[in-house]
């Protein structure tokens, strides 16, 4: 079976195209948006991250700010910080950068980033809206396997997606996402036994585990789509996904390539939901 | 094969126990736990159980109030009032009851119920702190399902539950529930295709739809076990559950049954929930 490459280049530059617009009205009406990107880590990985975050956004006609607060910074001054850029009205959106400093957690500190400010959906309010299927921001890397479906004419109402990984950030938001478009939905992981009986039930099969080569082509039916969400650091250092390309590539009647899939229409909502916040603070 | 009814009764008497000697602790110390029931209908269903809520808090010392705005309440007075009980002290635990007047939806007024308080977990907070795997109230009766697994001891780690339905107050906080305990989760539904393939592919069913006679025997695997907690109304005034319990006796190992099996234990859970919030704002 010859496998349709799920490429996100086009649809990243569609999203960019229509963000750069909205974003040079707004900057024409007054100001620009503004994202604060708050760091507190030393990690070479999530340096080069957030610089293409400020390219991207730069690139887009968007302010960027990055806070750095060290790689020792506690939970109480990442709070602060949070709250104090959630009350500054000059900004529009945050993003809190991975990894936290040792002992920090997500969890300990996302409450603090307001909700209309909260463009990549990490706080529990904002996950919360979004299981109550309610206004908010939703996970980036979650939106974005969704609308790479889309924009390749997958249909979602009634067919079977299995999702592989549990993580707040891709796995529960991606269910959440798939119900509201109508799909069965089953969530595997790491305790799930046999594995490869469970996704090759689905018809879509979303790799986000965060392993190398944990999707093969005997976790896939015949014909079924193939979603890789994994980025994971390569010996030679690139990424390269949770799929083994090789094996599934001829059985899969699609896949979407790692890097170029789903990593450039992540980037792309981002940076709309930073226009989007600071449309809806204009409007205030 | 002999089918175990999955009874939670004793299950509920256990958590009536030890809820009556928390309350009367409370009590002993000062002041009763406070339940505030928010009422804006002239349901007669809704009447009854509000009635049932009151006798059950009754029984285990936990001082209630119903609070009827009627049937015509717009969304601002409902805001209003689930707010002013967020604020007053002396209410430990709120529960606003369906169904909420035409044109009033949960998601425009819960919101105002206080996370501490969302006893019933039905604001969007509350959900979100479920899904980030937070500290929160749990809705009831999707606990009750896993606590009735719990207490007949079957399994959950690496088992392959499917839930029939995708409600937010049932089958979606239950997947989350489900996750935190290891199983391998399906959401099925009403635009789920071939819904038998789908269910009987799972060790554990759960029927949460809301509809007569939705899982038969052919839904369900040989030796599955099956978890009702449909509470429909029955041609003679009862309650019946979501599960064909004919068809599937016999080939289901356990099944739960309605009335008595989630229900019980839900109510029990509702009031244990009351008397935590109660325990924590005490401890503040």
């Amino acid at each position: 079976m010859d496998t349709v490459s799920l490429t996100g280049k086009e649809l990243a530059a569609a999203i960019n195209a229509d963000t750069k617009a909205r974003a040079a009205t707004l900057t024409e009406a007054g100001t620009a948006p503004r994202l604060a990107l708050v760091v507190a880590n030393d990690d070479p990985a999530s340096a080069w991250y957030v610089n293409s975050l400020r390219k991207a956004a730069e690139r887009l006609g968007i302010d960027c700010d990055r806070i750095d607060l060290g790689a020792d910074a506690s939970a109480d001054a990442l709070r602060a910080e949070l709250a104090a850029r959630s009350a500054d009205t000059a900004v529009d959106a945050i993003m809190l950068q991975t990894p936290l400093p040792e002992g920090v957690t997500l969890d300990d500190v996302s409450s603090s980033i307001v909700a209309t400010k909260d463009v990549d959906g990490v706080s529990p309010l904002s996950l919360g809206l979004l299981a109550a299927g309610l206004d908010g921001f939703v996970p980036a890397t979650s939106e974005a396997v969704v609308e790479l479906l889309k924009h390749h004419d997958v249909p979602l109402t009634g067919r079977h997606v299995a999702v592989v990984g549990r993580s707040n950030v891709v796995g529960k938001p991606l269910g959440q996402l798939l119900l509201a478009e109508n799909a069965t939905v089953t969530i595997a992981h790491s305790r799930t036994v046999d594995l490869p009986a469970v996704t090759s039930a689905a018809d879509i099969v979303v790799a986000a585990a965060g392993r190398i080569g944990l999707v093969t082509g005997k976790h896939v039916a015949e014909g079924a789509v193939v979603v890789d969400v994994g980025t994971n650091e390569a010996a030679d250092g690139g990424i390269v996904g949770d799929v083994e390309a090789e094996s599934v590539r001829g059985k899969a009647s699609a896949l979407s390539p790692v890097p170029g899939g789903v990593g450039p229409v992540t980037t792309a909502l981002l940076m709309r939901h930073v226009v989007v916040a600071a449309e809806k603070a204009r409007a205030e």
